[in-house]
């Protein structure tokens, strides 16, 4: 297989670098260490030279233009924590850097079957010395708080005296730019040094948050494969450990400094430098080549469930293994953290979770491996208190509203016309519960935690609505489109209110059934009364009549308005929203992404099929996709309606969104959402699955320029393994119990024995 | 007559120290100094100690929670410039303050006849020493630099050794309180001493702003009376100039000592130290004596065409009054300078112009003083290009939109909601400038200045609606409602477009006509084509249907909200925007003012009189009257309407607002805009004065509990005083041509002798 990103580097370039720390950044759910090169680079080359931890987090203050009544003046903002990266190597007296002497060679490679980053260089030096470079990064799947660092030098050329001086710097900074709404505009320094020391060679540092009184350890050891060579650690003038070594290297010989770094913090652990210390002796002893085998087994367990191929197409299915990579790479382990928007890759978003876990990343993780899903899920479910009183600060009586974007669970959007009011997000984790429990039948989740989540939400609907001649109204509201703010009757978020009103009234009668339902009665004080309001509003909700095409409207107003005219606007004024003032945006006809196709995405199946084909070409007009969060629900809405061209080019373009950097914005982070999309893309969209009530379905298509591909997944604890081509499709049930699945609108039993259906 | 309001003070209170600094401050619409007690008040005391200058300002961050494009991230501010109201006294060596001893008698009193406030006190001393001490102020209407001070002592018990202090302090910071968004948040330092001096006892300073590049000077001189007293003027060490002077008084006998304070700026003045200078010299020559009896005379010429008076009510009558001068005080007299929000009274909403000029005090100006009315009109010409910018920056081709709030023309709104989207301000300058025609016929200034603005304004319009099935629409502004924002068609704002529009057509043809629009046409290239689309859009306005309980709509979606139990809302929770956030607010049937109503105010004539009834009705049960703006506006159109007792209930609070501290904020400053409804609602209102193409109209009635009332206004050059009683109306042509009114729908000639109508 050998699921491997190579890239090979001629000349060390300023933006390249940047890109190249997020393409090659490792990342484990708990800790990313964004790819910078050991021995740094000039400062004019503005990288985002950056360490961060998964819900780590300092509180900025966010002033208000005006100070209006509730709105949000602090933030949570994503911290960068000690550089342990930093190793300067010096080659008979002369630096090591790619700006200076000759690069013979230079490839940088991304190993996910390993679980490993490389760079592996042939450096000629000023004097003309030659050596080889061979550098191995991993952040360990096996021990969530470890970081290595191998780092192997060969004399090429003639002996060389080879010295290592390997930094562990405790004190940084934020990256910032002020001109880009979707970077901080601000660069403190977070974190404060508390306490550090070295012990036996071994450095650490405690340092704490300024304000929300978070803590973080870094402790840094080393080991060289040099049984002369003797390992030197001080502390310099600016509070930093360095670890000097000094090797003799014969010619054609080599020397190997391997860097442990170990990161705890006071989120997880009582007390983090005790933690790491225990930590550290364990993979002393265990030793790297133990962490090499771990990594590797881990991964071939996830590549086990998690599998995408194009038959005929390896550069895309590189594609496709870097997204599903990078978002295990981004994804918590446990439910401290989440999925921020740029997972562990960069500083974008100040790490803040979005909508996009549930409605992008999680509809992976469901289908592909549910523990992540479910720990992601309950990561919501432990900030609902928190929604509770962001929807009392909101001005709602009852019900919780969870914040537009966050890392406690505390809102923290400065514009609320397109944050706090995306009141959707509230529908978007309900629907993400309920999806959970369609695809894996786990209702211990719904009872412990699902539930109580769907009952909340659905309150929220009800305290923000109303009625209007019979029909349920939810106004003021801000749909997925942030061109357009403040709406009434935003299709796609009354259609997903509808839902969470029913489902929320479906599991808790479901829960009441199976006697499961008595803890979270009596905790939350659901009357019958109360899901007979639910369901009223939901059988109620109001839906603007079709324009005279037979489109459907974005909200009452969207018809109302001019087209913008995306054809007539010059490439260098996208994305819009860096060019033109909200207010002027908001009285067009004119999407930052898809809105109501997002809907058809959602709920297709509820929806009659010639207005969705009529809405989709109508909104494909009005489109301008300045979000990544927008072709990939334009491609599977554009399968399920077959319009398999259309399908294929909008996948084409999200698959490679990152890896083939396409928005020139990928040096700032990955787009996990998009990463997501991409996925359900081909399993959503081409092979056309889809799970209900009624069961799983699918009705796969191949699209023209491919012979075929394959893919897994998970269904109530089923694996099954579903090869396309253009003549048949292959069911395989690859392990668990068998099941039914409908198959171009025929039942069929997926059992052990290989299914071939011919097309 | 002695229109004189007067306060007697037992004790000094904290709250009432603040109050009345506003009541008793001086100002001639050039420069304000507030009413602070000379010898100072402890810290605790919170008062907001200031001199202002009408247009003078300095630049101050602020920045937006995230930076979308085009947000405005600075503003400007009204300064506090140098303090030269303090003089400490000491007598027989104890220092004066009403917080030690004894307060024997202590009254302070505006005299708006004479121009000048006054605090008479007899001060009983710790140690027992009697003192009656009469302190005069004066910001001059005659010399608009100047603000004088007399400062009197008598030695009422026995020989008194009286030593004044008097300071001049350079350097001073603004007010500011965190906790309430209608003030400043910070309160930093924004003038900086450049320069400073004593000649001949003279005291000068030049301070500049930090960042506007402004220049202000002010210049202190004292005189004694007391031959045998020397003044000494010398610099303490943080750069303040203080005058000392001794003086013997003996029992039975008074001292007094003049300070004379001269403000220049390099707003208006090229050199403002030698301007100062000048101005000074030029004072002290003239005396005292010189300039109280040109205020006298400018007041008694102002009262002249300024008057207003309820024939039994003279608490109300001077409520009037109060109002009617502090409306003369507030507002410049020249076009550097407008009318702010709190005049310059005091530092609430930093000094900034918004609609409350045109809408509120416009059409007071225009019947009383024409060329003040001309003034703050030509402001907004000065700001025209601004103007054209700001509408740049909201992404519109052509036209000009004026900023909602602004010093220099520039928007200084940070919440844009409920501040740029006004857009109903460019539609309400355009009305000014036209009622302003309407009343006084003046071709000329419409030539100039007007016809430009109503075509740049009308523009605008043409630019942000657009035409849906034959409609007009104007999608996303906020009407005046801020309870309330980002609406389509919010219907007054599409009233107003849609007299904009027609009147913008109208008086360019009317110029055409006349041979007056060749410079015009040329300078802003206006074309048939254009006239015709701005004809075209006035008659195609949109207007929401009507309920089917004949209401009209404050917008295409209001009556899809619930209503706001206003009457269920605890007392302690208004104004409502202290209280809750602004998305949920607009999620609700609830006014903060009169937006709709404000629209009958303005075009009563042109629309169905019942419709109106049920309307002014529904809107009176979803108002909540939180602006200051709102009830004068109830008032006018309950009298239009015919619905006298609501018409009372309304004006009597509106009239009482500032001198009663109704609302219990006047101590930040008075509140201009209901100054001029106060007078609005007796004459547009009780007196039914109705100012169109048609001509001039009244139809008086007068409330149940007054016998009559009188008032003056001019119309076409003319000065009429109009009385009314129960029994009738008499109107007195005072000045100018006879002219033709029409009275209870009868056209009469208005001549000098004495016409009474019998009703």
């Amino acid at each position: 297989m050998g699921r491997i990103f190579t890239k090979n580097i001629k000349a060390l370039a300023k933006t390249a670098a940047s890109l190249d720390e997020t393409l090659f950044h490792n990342a484990n759910g708990y800790i990313g260490v964004r790819g910078s090169l050991e021995e740094g680079v000039p400062h004019d080359f503005n990288t985002m030279r950056g360490t961060y931890i998964n819900g780590f987090y300092d509180i900025v203050d966010m002033k208000q233009a005006e100070n209006l009544c509730n709105l949000i003046e602090k933030k949570e903002t994503m911290l960068n924590v000690a550089d342990t990266q930093t190793i300067y190597l010096t080659v008979n007296g002369e630096p090591f850097s790619l700006l200076t002497g000759d690069i013979v060679k230079c490839k940088r490679s991304l190993d996910m079957d390993e679980g490993v980053t490389t760079r592996e260089v042939v450096w000629k030096s000023p004097k003309g010395d030659k050596v080889g470079i061979n550098i191995k990064r991993m952040t360990s799947f096996e021990e969530l708080s470890l970081f290595t660092i191998e780092y192997e030098v060969t004399a090429l050329s003639k002996d060389a005296k080879v010295m290592f001086s390997s930094a562990h710097i405790p004190e940084v900074s934020n990256y910032s730019d002020a001109s880009d709404p979707r970077l901080a505009a601000e660069s403190p320094k977070f974190i404060n040094l508390v306490d550090s020391g070295i012990w036996d060679g071994t450095s650490y540092a405690l340092a704490e948050t300024t304000r929300s009184g978070l803590k973080v350890c870094s402790m840094v050891s080393h080991t060289v494969s040099d049984p002369k060579a003797r390992l030197c650690t001080v502390r310099d003038g600016n509070g930093n450990m360095i670890c000097d070594v000094v090797c003799d290297v014969k010619k054609g010989e080599k020397v190997t400094l391997v860097k442990y770094s170990i990161f705890t913090d006071s989120l997880r652990f009582e007390d983090p430098v005790a933690a790491a210390k225990e930590k550290m002796s364990v993979v002393m002893e265990d030793g790297l080549p133990y962490y090499y085998n771990k990594q590797r087994l881990y991964l071939k367990n996830y590549w086990k469930n998690s599998m995408l191929e194009i038959h005929n197409d390896a550069r895309m299915s590189e594609a496709v293994s870097f997204n599903m990579y990078e978002l295990l790479c981004s994804s918590a382990k446990d439910s401290f953290g989440n999925i921020a928007a740029k997972g562990l890759s960069g500083e974008g978003y100040e790490g803040h979770y979005f909508w996009d876990t549930e409605m992008f990343v999680l509809p992976y993780f469901v289908l592909t491996d549910p523990y992540l899903a479910r720990m992601l899920l309950r990561y919501r479910y432990r900030t609902l208190d928190k929604a509770r009183e962001n929807a009392r600060l909101m001005g709602h009586k009852k019900g919780a509203l969870f914040p537009w974007r966050t890392i406690t669970g505390v809102e923290c959007s400065g514009y609320f016309p397109s944050g706090t009011a995306q009141y959707h997000i509230d529908g978007d984790i309900a629907y993400s519960i309920i999806n959970y429990y369609l695809v894996t039948g786990d209702l211990d989740f719904i009872k412990e935690c699902g539930e109580e989540v769907l009952i909340e939400t659905a309150r929220l609907w009800l305290d923000v609505g109303n009625y209007v001649g019979g029909t349920f109204r939810i106004n003021d509201v801000t749909g997925p489109d942030e061109y357009t703010c403040m709406v009434n009757n935003n299709y796609y978020t009354n259609m997903v209110a509808a839902y969470n009103l029913r489902w929320a009234v479906k599991l808790y009668k479901l829960l009441e059934e199976k006697g499961l339902a008595g803890a979270l009665k009596k905790k939350i004080k659901i009357t019958e009364a109360e899901l007979k309001e639910m369901s009223e509003a939901a059988d109620k909700m109001y839906f603007a009549p079709l324009s005279k095409d037979g489109v459907i409207p974005q909200d009452d107003s969207f018809f109302d308005k001019p087209k913008w005219n995306i054809k007539g606007t010059p490439k260098d004024k996208f994305p819009l929203l860096l060019h033109y003032h909200p207010l002027h945006l908001y009285r067009y006809q004119v999407c930052k992404q898809a809105d109501t196709v997002m809907a058809f995405f959602l709920f297709g199946d509820m929806i009659d099929k010639k207005t969705q084909e009529k809405s989709f070409e109508y909104y494909e007009e009005v489109t301008t996709h300045d979000s990544s969060l927008s072709k990939c629900a334009f491609s599977v809405v554009a399968s399920k309606l077959g319009m398999k061209d259309k399908a294929y080019k909008y996948f084409g373009n999200s698959a490679e969104f990152d890896i083939r950097n396409l928005h020139d914005n990928t040096q700032y982070g990955v787009h996990t959402a998009n990463m997501g999309g991409s996925f359900m893309a081909v399993v959503y969209g081409f092979a056309g699955l889809s799970i209900t009530e009624k069961g799983i379905s699918i009705a796969p298509f191949v699209p023209d320029k491919w012979t075929g591909y394959s893919f897994k997944i998970n269904y109530m604890g089923s694996r099954v393994r579903i090869d396309v081509t253009k003549d048949n499709v292959t069911v395989t049930l690859e392990e668990g119990n068998p099941f039914t699945m409908e198959i171009y609108g025929r039942k069929r039993k997926i059992s052990k024995t290989t299914d071939v259906i011919i097309i």
